[in-house]
C-alpha cells in the first residue's frame, strides 16, 4: 500500500482530523509519535506501545548511523524487522541531532561534517547520504536533510541557512530511490515571519508527501513559537499532512492541533517518565514527593492504563526511590498512554466539531493534581 | 487454604517431585524462585513472570525493612497487594543480608545490631522482630532468623554460631502469630559434617513446616558445598519441603535436585541478564561479544520465550551496547524462562523416573553454544 493522506473533517477552529496510509498500516491524525531513538522506545516493548494506543513511532537516523550502522539494520530486515515494530515508522534526517548533539560541526554546501558524540570520530552527512541511510533503515516516512537554524540567529544567517535547507531539500527529493517510502520536506526560516512564509512556499513548490515545521522549540519561548507556526501552517497545502517536529507538552499539542497541525513527536513523555514525572488529566505528578509515600490510589483516577489499573502511587514511589527498572517501565507506560489518549480525545473533539469545548475542559482540570 | 506439601513421586536417584500448597496457590516442586529483592523482580512485571512459568517468588526482608518499611507495605495490602503479585511469596529472615550487606554488625544473644547499607543508621533485628516484620509483609512462607556462619570459620565459632541459630529458631517459632503463614527452619553448621547433621536434627526436633539449608554457597567451593548438602539433606523429613538457599547455577540445581532438594532461589538469572549473560541449552552466551553483531538468529534456537520468539542476537547486542532498558528486560525474560523451563524439565524427568537420562542430555549440550 502506498503513502496517502486523507483529510476526514475540519473543526471550526481549523483543527484537522485525518488519516495517513503507509505500507505498514494506517495512522489516525492528529497523531503523537513516541521517540525510539536507538530502535527502542525506551523501556517499552512494541506490544506495550500498541496496548497504550500508539500507532506510529519515530527513530533517529543520527543515532542509528553511529550505532549499529544502517547497513546492519538493513541486513536484519530494516527497522521494522530489527526492532519488531510492525506499524508505521518515521525517521528523521539526522540534521537536528548533528545540530544538537555533535560538539563540533562544519556546515558546507555539500553537507555537514561532525564529530560522533560516542567516540569523537569524524562523520559526514549530505542530503544524498541522509536519504541513503534512511532508505537502508526502511521507515515508512523519511525526512529531508535540513539545516536547523539556531536560536537566536540574525536575519542574514537565518536566510542563508534557510536557502541551504531549500537546496538540500531539492537534492533529497532527487536522491530518493525507494518508491515505498514517503518523503517529507522541512520548513525553516528561524524566527522571521516572512522567511517562514518564504520557506513554506519554496518547500511546497519543490513538492513533498508531507510538510514538517522545523527549527521550533529550540529555546525561543512559546509566543514566538506560535507566531512562527502561524506564519507557516496556513501556507501548507490542505491535502498534505503537517508535522511539527519535536513538540511537545500536552498544552503545546492542544494549541498546535487547533492551529492545524497533524503530527507530533517528542521525548517528553518517555524522558519525564524515567525522571519520575507523570502526566495526568489534572496536571503533572512528581512521584518522588513524600506526600505519595503511603498513597494507595493510582496515578490518575480516571486512567485505564496498565500502571493505573494495577499499581498505587506508593508502590511507584517506592520503585522510583529504589532505582528499580520497573519504575521506568510503569511510568513510561502511563505517560505514553496519557499522550495517546490525549490524541484520541483531540480526534474525537474535532470529529464532533467541538475542539473549543475540549480545550476549555482540558485547561479547567490542569493544576488540580493532589 | 493452609500450607501443605505433598510428595508426588521419587526418582531412583532420590530426586523428589512434589507440590506445595499455600493461601496464594500451589507450587510444583522442584521449584526455582526468582528474587524480587525490593518487591520487584528486577525489570519484570508479575504477568511476565507468570508467562515465563514462574509460580513463586522471594522477597528480601532486610531491604524492605530499610525501604519502604514493613508497616507501609502492611498498610498497602501486604507484599501481594503492594507489588501486584498474586501467587505465593517467600520472604527470607533478613539474617543473610545482615551478614552480607551490612558493613558493621554486632551479634548478641538477643539479636543483631547492624548499620543500614543505605544511610548508615543503626538497626536491630531479633528473631521476634524478624517474625514481626515478615508477618507484616505477609508472605506465604517466612523464614526463621538465623546466624549465617561465614566461610572459613573454625569449629568452635561454627558450633557457637549454630547453637545460636538453634535458640533463635525456637524463639521464631514461639513468636509466630499468623496462622496463614508457613515457617521454615534453617540448618547451619558451617563446613563440618557432624555439625550439619546435629543442626538438621535439632531444627527438625523443634519442628517447622519446611527446612532450609543455609550457610552454603558462601565461597566454600562446589565439592565442600555438596558434601555439606549430603550431610544435611538425608536427615530432613521426607514429608517436608527442602530448600537450598541462594543456589544457584543450572548445574548446581540439577545436582541438588538429584540429592533431594525441592526449592531454590538465586539472583543469578536476573543479575546475569542485566550484565548481558544469557543461559541457553548449550551453555552461556555473552551478548556483547562482537560475533553476535550481525547474528539474526535467536539467543536459543529451541527456546519459546518472548525474547527468542521476537528478537535476534544482533538486536539484543545492539540494545545492550546502547544501554537500553529493553536490554535488561528482554535478557531477564529469557533467563527467567530458561530457569523455569529447566525446573519443568527436571519435574518431568523425575515423574518419568529418568533424572539420570535428563542429566546426561543436559551435560552433553553444555558448552556447545556458538
Amino acid at each position: 500500500m502506498d503513502f496517502g493522506f486523507e483529510l476526514l473533517s475540519t473543526d471550526p477552529t481549523g483543527a484537522r482530523r485525518g488519516r495517513i496510509t503507509t505500507p505498514h498500516g494506517t495512522v489516525e491524525t492528529p497523531v503523537f509519535m513516541p521517540v525510539g531513538t536507538k530502535a527502542s522506545v525506551k523501556a517499552m516493548t512494541p506490544e506495550e506501545l500498541v496496548d497504550c494506543g500508539v500507532e506510529m513511532i519515530l527513530a533517529n537516523t543520527y543515532h542509528l548511523l553511529l550505532r549499529p550502522g544502517e547497513g546492519l539494520i538493513r541486513d536484519l530486515g530494516g527497522l521494522h524487522g530489527f526492532m519488531n515494530w510492525k506499524g508505521p515508522i518515521l525517521t528523521d534526517s539526522g540534521g537536528f541531532q548533528v545540530f544538537s548533539l555533535s560538539g563540533l560541526r562544519r556546515i558546507r554546501e555539500e553537507g555537514v561534517e561532525f564529530r560522533s558524540h560516542i567516540d569523537g570520530a569524524m562523520c559526514f552527512i549530505s542530503p544524498e547520504r541522509s536519504v541513503e541511510i534512511q532508505e537502508a533503515l526502511g521507515a515508512d516516512i523519511i525526512m529531508a536533510f535540513d539545516d536547523c537554524t539556531p536560536y537566536p540567529a540574525d536575519r542574514r544567517y537565518t536566510e542563508e541557512s534557510m536557502e541551504l535547507t531549500h537546496r538540500w531539500a531539492l537534492r533529497c527529493k532527487r536522491a530518493k530511490r525507494r518508491l515505498d517510502q514517503a518523503l517529507f520536506g522541512i520548513v525553516q526560516g528561524g524566527m522571521y515571519e516572512d522567511l517562514r512564509a518564504r520557506s513554506a512556499e519554496r518547500i511546497v513548490e519543490i513538492g513533498f508527501d508531507g510538510y514538517a515545521i522545523g527549527g521550533l522549540s529550540v529555546g525561543e519561548g512559546k509566543d514566538l513559537m506560535y507566531a512562527m507556526l502561524g506564519a507557516t501552517v496556513d501556507r501548507l497545502p490542505e491535502e498534505s499532512p503537517r508535522y511539527l517536529m519535536g513538540v511537545g507538552t500536552p498544552e503545546d499539542i492542544v494549541t498546535s492541533v487547533e492551529m492545524g497541525v497533524d503530527m507530533f513527536d517528542c521525548v517528553l513523555p518517555t524522558r519525564c517518565a524515567r525522571n519520575g514525572t507523570l502526566f495526568t488529566s489534572r496536571g503533572k505528578l512528581v512521584i518522588k514527593n513524600s506526600q505519595y509515600a503511603r498513597d494507595g490510589s493510582p496515578v490518575d483516577e480516571g486512567c485505564s492504563c496498565y500502571t493505573c489499573t494495577n499499581y498505587s502511587r506508593a508502590y511507584l514511589r517506592h520503585l522510583y526511590m529504589s532505582g528499580e527498572i520497573l519504575a521506568s517501565r510503569l511510568n513510561t507506560i502511563h505517560n505514553i498512554h496519557y499522550y495517546a489518549t490525549l490524541m484520541r480525545r483531540l480526534r474525537d473533539a474535532i470529529e464532533r466539531g467541538d475542539l473549543s469545548g475540549f480545550k476549555e475542559d482540558f485547561y479547567s482540570k490542569l493544576g488540580l493534581i493532589q
